[in-house]
């Protein structure tokens, strides 16, 4: 039963390859309550150029031989650049009025991953998260000791004021506003509250498969409108929100965050497909359409396997999402 | 070939349980270099009366029908308290010469998680990953949010001092004066430097089957003497170094966290149990012996399936772990 309520909210968007491509890039700016009656057409309009651009600039990567990480990086820059989405410049808010931003990237032809969490001074987070996969020993690092490590290693530095928008300090006054005057005590259940849900989402992400044959996957974010005590999402995690591997499929995820650390979604997808055979779409629906609103969560996902085939699947009823081939073809899609 | 030289070190060291026993309790306390050589008698001793002890808290809850999550943070705190093991008391020093703590817990029977990273005035990082777990509708808390939380949430609050242990003081010593003489610029390569092997490990854990049939897992650390930036290992990281779900098994790490993370060690070892029907010593083998030396990682796992079948497996010389059953049965080992 609760599966036939969900698959009212749901589509699989695009469909699967009919021929492998040479390289595919697909991205995402985040999950959530887009609908065509509550997005004005020139925000539409910006969505869709903004999306084009960052598939331009990792087309442009793949088209010329570069690495599915290269793009995955470009692509995500470009998001994290406009205060569109929910990453770099126009992240939300913390409960303490500031931008903590998380992101991680990873190649899956060798594993290697880097992920970086609660920074308030890397320009492009996803910057930060590929020096820690390049030039550190570590896989994640957090705070700011991950911005003096971005720092050393060439990220550009911002004040902490370049993040603001004034959308996203509206939006956590509201947030603020609605739960004092709801005197949610009970902060077990206080993100369960509908009118939280438009203010989560918003979080970027790529994953891409290049001409060498090589996955990458990567995820950027700002979080959650009014988040406290630190809290990290599932964007830095390596298995929940992001992970690649050539034996299987790069995938990103956007979404309420705690739910796909615990389902550790990236990483159970990836699993179906390697370790069940299980095609790739129908691993992604499973874990989407099934195991997610069973245990009360939403969002989406994209990600692209080994051969080139791609799958979008989110049970909120929109989700910004584009893809790019090789051949040409270049699809933007925002609603169901 | 390379696992041909890895198995020279490995071993199996619990046989499977012959029948289902009402309730299993099994915990780790860091694999590494340990050996009968280099392990004087009386330390030796030592490390097994703290395991003993460990056991005792949590078979204590299980006897009496607790819940495996209960019995597995009470067997942790007791290493926790305890200065043998690196995690609460006795962790090792930053390279600023702090000890920043990291832990998590998950409950198998509803995907529950709770985790904290890089605290520094919790007494017992595991309360506060359960703290986060029961009482917020996050997943993860890092740094100095995560103490605030804790503390609001009847966590025990030390000054960073009570941490200290001479043992760890001189380690950091140690380490750091190597790297000096060696002048190991090379940060992607430092870790690889044998002599930084000794003091990475010694990571707490447990998992537990309780008499409800249900399953769950938890890992405190303090990390690795001489870490740098923030850095996050495996332990706070549900899907690598923790994972629990009563569909499958229950997983705690211990080893070269970064490895962990990239392969998603404990939900790989769990989505091997569920998706592909393997016996859970199999998983457990494939992951340590074949997957983690493929890499060039090292450590171990402890884990029990949710019919009471345990398995231990580690490609380091030692691995300090025990475990007890309802039928009275406790067996504690140390060495290959």
């Amino acid at each position: 039963m609760t599966r036939l309520i969900v698959c009212l909210f749901c589509l699989l968007s695009f469909t699967v390859a009919a021929q492998q491509p040479d390289y595919v890039l697909l991205i995402h700016g985040g999950a959530g309550s887009l609908t065509p009656k509550n997005t004005p057409p020139e925000r539409q309009e910006a969505y869709r150029a903004a999306m084009s651009k960052a598939l331009d600039a990792g087309a442009a990567i793949l088209e010329k031989g570069g690495t599915a990480t290269d793009a995955v990086m470009a692509a995500i820059m470009v998001m994290e650049d406009d205060s569109l989405f929910n990453a770099g410049r126009g992240a939300v808010f913390t409960n303490e009025g500031k931008n903590e931003l998380d992101a991680s990237i990873m190649d899956g032809s060798n594993l290697e991953a880097g992920a970086v969490a609660g920074v308030t001074t890397i320009k492009n987070p996803i910057t930060a998260a590929r020096a820690v996969m390049d030039k550190s020993p570590h896989v994640m690092m957090a705070g700011p000791g991950a911005e003096k490590f971005a720092e050393a290693n060439g990220c550009t530095i911002v004040d902490p004021s370049y993040f603001r928008t004034e959308k996203a300090w509206r939006s956590l006054q509201g947030v603020q506003k609605r739960e004092a005057e709801k005197e949610l005590k009970d902060k077990k259940s206080m993100l369960r509250q509908p009118e939280n849900r438009d203010e989560k989402y918003g979080t970027v992400g790529a994953v891409a498969l290049d001409k060498q044959g090589n996955l990458a996957a990567g995820t950027s974010t700002g979080g959650m409108t009014n988040k406290r005590f630190g809290r990290i999402g599932d964007s830095p995690i390596i298995g929940a929100g992001t992970y690649a591997d050539n034996n299987s499929c790069a995938v990103s995820c956007t979404g309420w965050g705690e739910y796909f650390i615990r389902l550790g979604i990236a990483k159970s997808i990836a699993d179906r497909v390697e370790l069940k055979g299980m095609p790739l779409a129908d691993a992604v629906k499973e874990m989407i359409h099934d195991k997610l609103p069973a245990f009360g969560g939403d969002g989406g996902v994209i990600a692209v396997d080994n051969k080139g085939n791609i799958s979008v699947e989110f049970n909120t009823p929109g989700m910004n999402r584009a893809y790019i081939t090789s051949g040409g073809k270049k699809v933007i899609e925002m609603f169901k």
